[in-house]
């Protein structure tokens, strides 16, 4: 804990372990930049990553800043300018980056898993979230036969397997979750009625997620025929997976190496600025490792040897890059 | 509908039709007793079937009298004084019954679904209910690596195909029903933490449904094991199935074919208080079709013409049984 007169657990801070110099006298043939862009989470408005999709030019700026909060309505455009967040640089950008890199911590738990420290990020992974409601018959559990059943939690139960055996099948980078889960009536003598329920796929390689899409649909519609249930499906989010620069990613990998750092090529599960950005410039991020796995979670933690690893790697990453 | 004053759709009703003359001149060689227990359903006081339980010695009157409301705490014994209800009727019965006949509706689909007007019933269905909670790994749905999963949705997903297989391979009178299922945290990004469900397993025959409830055991534990998953459960319900007396079970077919009535020789999947007077004296039950197996709601509906038919294999059945 530190007060506010720099005092931290009753040591005295001197100013010189306050100030920090910034002046190295480094000279770059190109400008260093640091960006930040609005609205990465998406939280209050939607679509998330908006400030760098305006940014590359994949949204209109006047239709960003209609966008309206999903709390009390407030419109993006004048939320910015009440908190002085309104910047001055223009969007969409005149002149792309030569290059843009990102750092940021894993938010999973395969760094840590591994014992490495730096992952060079491949690309973002494509996200493919449906939501399916299957509708049969509510019965009474002791006095309808097994033949005149049509239960949808069994419907729900296969098609979670079936998300489990694409997963495996698929092999690599595809993953696939059934998070929610709810039945109605939700009794333990009763049959259900409905069962709603949502499935997130994810791959790096988006024609691999189309095959893993066409799979489940099938699967789905042959389980609901097979139990005499209805369906319907809603997509809830598909975005198509970004593959980062490969001479960008080398020398990322590079330049951990070089510090002395162990490295591992890897995709991110989430979705970062870096996957706009890639859309007009040679793109990577830098990732470290997350505790657990854990991120937006308060117990969220990376530990500040890591984080500097992290920092120097970026550093020299953007020194060499400001060079070329 | 029809008024105070005996008027229905406008017509008028006279007295003779209103009145019914009892006095057939039937001599019987047995006393005929119309038996009311309290509280079958044991929606307010535990357990069901409480008032036929005290009546064959299951559970002692006092303990009976004693128990509580589930609403408001009342006391059983105090509530069936307060409405008059208090019976005169020694409890335990100092001399069992010759023979118990109870008409009840099916509260399933099978008779409608075979045209089949008589259910001569074979006995009651053993029924054995438990809750599960597995306990998995919260994790990110697109971060977390497959092969890192401890994932509790999935654990469920296999347990209720497993219910099902049991039930397929099982086959006769055995069912299983997975119908309460809650994850947590329940959101379309999120491997869940917790996910608590049950199982219904039911079966007319003791030794096959101790048979189930062991192979479900085994496929539980493996499976938890197999994810990494750490499991609780608890017995919801236990009772043992009740076979009814053969030569009863003859003699309700019988009196309905007399009759001209098809029959279907069938097990409750509900509990009732034959099931009770089933330990005291040779015992049968008749089923009449339900509509679309419906029961409990509001919906539910017999056809007169059934509920007749039913009523007269009732009285034929008790004719001969009193000059048995």
């Amino acid at each position: 804990m530190r007060s506010p007169h720099g005092q931290r657990g009753g040591e005295q801070i001197g100013e010189a372990e306050l100030a920090i110099d910034f002046n190295r006298g480094v000279e770059t043939r190109r400008a260093l930049q640091v960006a930040f862009f609005t609205d990465e989470e998406g939280s209050r408005f939607a679509p998330d990553m908006l400030g760098s999709l305006v940014y590359v030019g994949g949204l209109a700026l006047e239709e960003a800043l209609d966008a309206r909060a999903v709390d009390d309505g407030s419109r993006l455009g004048d939320e910015l300018t009440r908190i002085g967040y309104s910047g001055p640089v223009p969007c969409p950008t005149a002149t792309a980056p030569h290059a843009y890199v990102e750092l940021h911590i894993e938010q999973g738990p395969v760094l840590e898993d591994e014992g490495v420290t730096i992952g060079a990020v491949t690309g973002v992974q494509g996200i493919s979230w449906t939501e399916y409601t299957v509708t049969g018959r509510s019965a009474h559990a002791g006095t309808t036969p097994m033949r005149m059943r049509r239960d949808p939690v069994v419907v729900a139960a296969a098609i979670t397997g079936e998300v489990r055996r694409i997963a495996r099948d698929f092999g690599g980078a595809q993953v696939g979750t059934v998070g929610r889960l709810d039945v109605f009536p939700d009794l333990v003598n009763v049959v259900a009625q409905t069962v709603t329920f949502t499935v997130d796929l994810r791959n790096t390689d988006e024609a691999r997620l189309e095959a893993a899409e066409r799979r489940l649909a099938d699967f789905v519609g042959a389980v609901c025929e097979a139990e005499g249930c209805s369906l319907e499906s809603k997509s809830l989010a598909r975005f198509e997976p970004v593959a980062f620069d490969a001479a960008m990613i080398d020398r990322v990998e590079r330049v951990a190496r070089t510090l002395g750092h162990s490295t591992k090529r890897m995709p991110s599960g989430a979705g970062h600025d870096a996957q706009m950005l890639a859309r007009v410039c040679p793109t990577s991020m830098i990732f470290v490792p997350s505790v657990d796995g854990l991120s937006h979670n308060i117990a969220e933690y990376t530990s500040p040897d890591h984080i500097a690893a992290g920092a120097n790697v970026l550093l020299h990453t953007m020194l060499e890059l400001a060079n070329d």
